[in-house]
């Protein structure tokens, strides 16, 4: 049995979400609450050392990284087949899924982190100080305490726009073929960017838009009307909400 | 014909001549001077568009990223593996493949950077901005302008150490069945990941030794051992450098 624990539409977790939708693969969802910590608990962290989602569980083993939860699907269930059939198309289908790994989440970050503030807001200075102690990786630590003391800033905001540049030039001046980044194969090149580049869409719309960057906004449109992504993007799968 | 663009002794490089001389592969060795800029000249940025080493090209068709080249290394050419045999062996290995990718630069750079000033000291500022001009990736530019002008502090020393002391912790807890990280099979995760513990062992004493970690030492130990660690440790293949 697979078991997914994710947060929902944040944009790892549809990573992992929309490849398991494309493969057709029922699992058991476990939804976390990331602004209550939920991912920071010792029963989770004892998945997922670093703290972060999403993680795989298959058969009671969990796989963790999006990038790597995605890959190791494509390998044990192959059909149908989200990676190319040769040694070369794999290498660089893995130069977008890498660029996603690497720049994707600098471009959200700076943008959706200083929302969280109004969460931590809510907590006495003593259980923020223990909510973020509990938090595995040093540098996501870091990063929940600039968000709790309003530390983000226009550097950050700079610095976000630029990631996001990079991956929005790169995907522009390579989808002349489409329609799919590794073109008439639909990949894990475009799941595990779209996520972000959905986001970038709405935070960045001086870079990303149809005049200046055509190939990529209908490259997005295309993504987005699958049905695949339209039922992932339609529900967070949180206990209550509704299903897609 | 494979060929590959490379740097020598610094860690990407050598993740790749390991790999390559673990298959026993010929390959047509092309240096380049890191410290004189070569890696952004025009006609290598034409086969690496990130302007950062080392690139595979197989029959004249470039691979880019040292943790996709060994992963299209084994992909092409299977024997011996160095990827354990099932889809999750891989995707454990691929989580320290990852690792390495993600922290293992992080962990060396406030340590090799800041030697890099006493080579831009030799050029005129007119050179030296022109120099820096030519680098692609903005995160590069802004490293070679910090490494030019003294720009590494104490709070740079910190990170690095960080970055290194969460990779040698992961696999001191996980290297007790050894030999290697992946038990028996020796993999592109003990590849990826020895060029930069091999550092870290000389600039992190207080964190990786006989006494505090030692699985990582015996494991290094067993590393540098290795006939093929031995040949690609004594040469960085630069033009007239003794050979192996």
């Amino acid at each position: 049995m697979l078991e997914l624990y994710h947060g929902g539409h944040t944009t790892c977790s549809r990573k992992a979400r929309l490849c398991l939708r494309e493969k057709g693969l029922p699992y058991r969802s476990h939804y976390l609450n990331l602004r209550a910590f939920e991912q920071h608990a010792p029963e989770y962290v004892a998945l997922n050392p670093s703290g972060v989602v999403p993680t795989l569980v298959d058969d009671g083993v969990p796989i963790v990284e999006s990038m790597l939860i995605n890959e190791y699907i494509d390998d044990k269930f192959p059909d149908p087949p989200l990676r190319p059939a040769t040694p070369l198309g794999r290498a660089r289908m893995r130069v977008w899924t890498k660029l996603a790994s690497d720049q994707g989440l600098a471009g959200v970050v700076p943008r959706i982190w200083p929302t969280f503030k109004m969460h931590t807001d809510k907590l006495s200075s003593a259980e923020l100080g223990e909510a973020i102690a509990r938090v595995p990786l040093k540098e996501r630590r870091e990063r929940w305490a600039k968000a709790a003391h309003g530390g983000f800033g226009q550097h950050d905001i700079d610095s976000g726009k630029d990631a996001a540049r990079l991956i929005v030039e790169r995907m522009e001046a390579s989808l002349g073929d489409g329609p799919w980044l590794m073109g008439e194969q639909y990949t894990l090149a475009d799941i595990d960017l779209v996520p972000f580049v959905d986001r970038f869409a709405e935070f960045y719309h001086d870079i990303l838009n149809s005049v200046a960057t055509p190939n990529v906004a209908a490259w997005l449109a295309r993504v987005r009307a699958r049905p695949t992504t339209v039922a992932v993007f339609a529900t967070d799968e949180a206990p209550g909400s509704k299903a897609a």
